[in-house]
């Protein structure tokens, strides 16, 4: 503590990310990552733009990443915001549209980096309990608010909500804005980017962490009413010109061209998660249903605490949430490659056998 | 303009980096890069990290390269912060040290993301001119405030502050804090850096932009005593936990390593401006002093913006400042290589000859 410190510095309670563990040896399903590389085609063009031009500044409205993006959704440029990781870009929407005098709805059991926003930016929000299914249940948002923020699949009980109480919801919350955070979506959730183009308070936004594999790269963006990009720009822009570097901008270009190896690589994450789901009942798990690259589940008999430090002792490390109490039990599983999740569950049939 | 939008966002003037153009054959000297590419071991690492580690999530802490540039300057690990460009790392700066009752300082002739940041972070500011020399006097900095900020050698006039005048200033200044932006300090300006291990109102900031030849990864980083470092990062880690991607994290630490190559370009680039100032001179130029890898002149007689269309339809692109007033007429030529300001020089003749 300093007296140098801004007022807000001493009331932050920062988000503290998955363990990104020092050790090689260790099978690594806690933070989400793809088991899967980027497309050789994407590290190809890093390489070939790894030159002498790294000395000038990238575009700084990553124009032809936009477009990429813009065609590839069939929407405007105008409709594309993009950040340095879908992160940054939701601090900046939560910044440039979320503050207002009302205080904005999210779930009681979500991303936890949303209440770490808010005392960012000093915004107030109220959080709304997931039903007891653990799902987001939207009746329960349509109290006045200053907006409303959820990712869907919701994290980390990985449940996806259906695009037609979205939808629904969209035409009776239009006096302020829906985001829709769907870092996970393209493991089986339907998105809902179409209906930007139809309802002006809806923002969603993507991430290249997940099914595009370029966690290491930081790269996601946002799709909206171009007056909803313009102020995610203005912020932008008031605060660091630059964000995307010269690599990131190839590499997000080139991931959208090779859409082939991107359906694939989803397609392998999600069949090897329903195999793993069915595994994981059979050995007493309960398992909530996923929409995402991970699954989150709770044995039914042994404490998830004890089985979570003891797949550490194997070299597996997963990840669990002391909070709140009703998820404490539960582990997230992220979806690994077929390998590690058949280490994975012989791993646990042994534990759970001891 | 939309009823979604924060209420700052309206208030917003937003900073306008230099043109990025896209014609291939300009001579670009607009925007102070290095004319000289990093070094060649530099992209060598990026292309040999270039691979399926991609899929993971970069070090959210970036302790690699935090220890390697606390080990380059003397100081501890806990006295480094490192972000997405120098111009993040002052963002955060600003939102985390510079928000207080009373208005923080800097010139009226400066870098002109400043006041950027206090809008969209709502800190009150003074402006607090140069004197007739354009030259910081600090004398004019020590009522009351809530920080003060300025770069050395300031930008765009490029004239040095003399170390022995800021340190007489942190005495004096004891009660707020002083970030001293260098992110030109390695083109002929003695740096704090040192002097923040005696003082600890003081924080200094440094980029790799301009003499480490990476504007295209962005990269920066600040040094100070840890109570203000910690500050940034539980402002970063409310923010964007992973602000340096895996290959920025390697390419800078190489950029450390190899200092040989980089002490080699920063005296290439001060032995270029060198022999610039004097030919400008001859062009009947005022010349500012500067410590920086550009310099700042007016022709006695030939109009600036007139000077600046003319050289850019001969395909050279300089920047101009069209406020405040008095150096509306000086133009701020970038040192690029010998060739480019030989051809610069043989233009800015045929245009004065004219």
């Amino acid at each position: 503590m300093s007296k140098f410190w801004s007022k807000v510095v001493h009331t932050l309670t920062p988000y503290i990310p998955g363990e990104q563990p020092k050790l090689n040896n260790l099978i690594k399903l806690n933070t989400n990552e793809n088991p899967y590389g980027p497309s050789s085609k994407v590290i190809n063009v890093i390489k070939q733009f790894s030159d002498d031009t790294l000395r000038l500044y990238p575009d700084p409205n990553s124009e032809a990443l936009k477009k990429m993006i813009a065609d590839y959704f069939k929407v405007n440029i105008n409709n594309i915001f993009v950040g340095n990781g879908s992160d940054e870009v939701l601090a900046i929407a939560f910044q440039a549209l979320l503050k207002h005098d009302r205080p904005i709805l999210f779930p009681d059991i979500t991303y936890s980096f949303y209440p770490a926003y808010c005392k960012l930016y000093e915004i107030d929000f109220k959080i709304i309990p997931l039903n007891e299914s653990f799902e987001i249940a939207l009746e329960g948002y349509l109290a006045p608010n200053g907006g409303v923020i959820f990712p869907n699949p919701n994290a980390p009980t990985g449940i996806p909500l259906p695009l037609n109480q979205i939808e629904k919801f969209l035409k009776k919350n239009n006096d302020s804005l829906l985001i829709v955070d769907e870092a996970y979506v393209d493991f089986g959730t339907e998105s809902a980017v179409h209906l930007t183009q139809k309802y002006y308070n809806l923002l969603v936004t993507h991430s290249f962490s997940k099914s595009r594999a370029l966690a290491g790269l930081r790269l996601g963006y946002a799709i909206g009413h171009q007056d909803l990009i313009e102020a995610l720009i203005r912020v932008k822009d008031s605060f660091n010109s630059y964000p995307i570097d010269r690599l990131a901008l190839v590499a997000g270009i080139e991931s959208f061209k090779d859409d082939l190896y991107f359906k694939n690589i989803c397609q392998k994450v999600i069949a090897t998660k329903l195999k793993f789901v069915n595994e994981l009942a059979s050995l007493n798990f309960l398992v909530l249903p996923s929409g995402a690259n991970f699954v989150f589940a709770k044995h039914l008999s042994k404490d998830g605490k004890l089985i979570v430090s003891e797949l550490r002792e194997h070299g597996i490390v997963v990840r669990r949430f002391d909070k709140p109490v009703r998820i404490s039990s539960y582990i997230r599983f992220t979806i690994g490659s077929d390998d590690e999740m058949d280490t994975l569950l012989k791993t646990l049939k042994l534990i759970l056998s001891a």
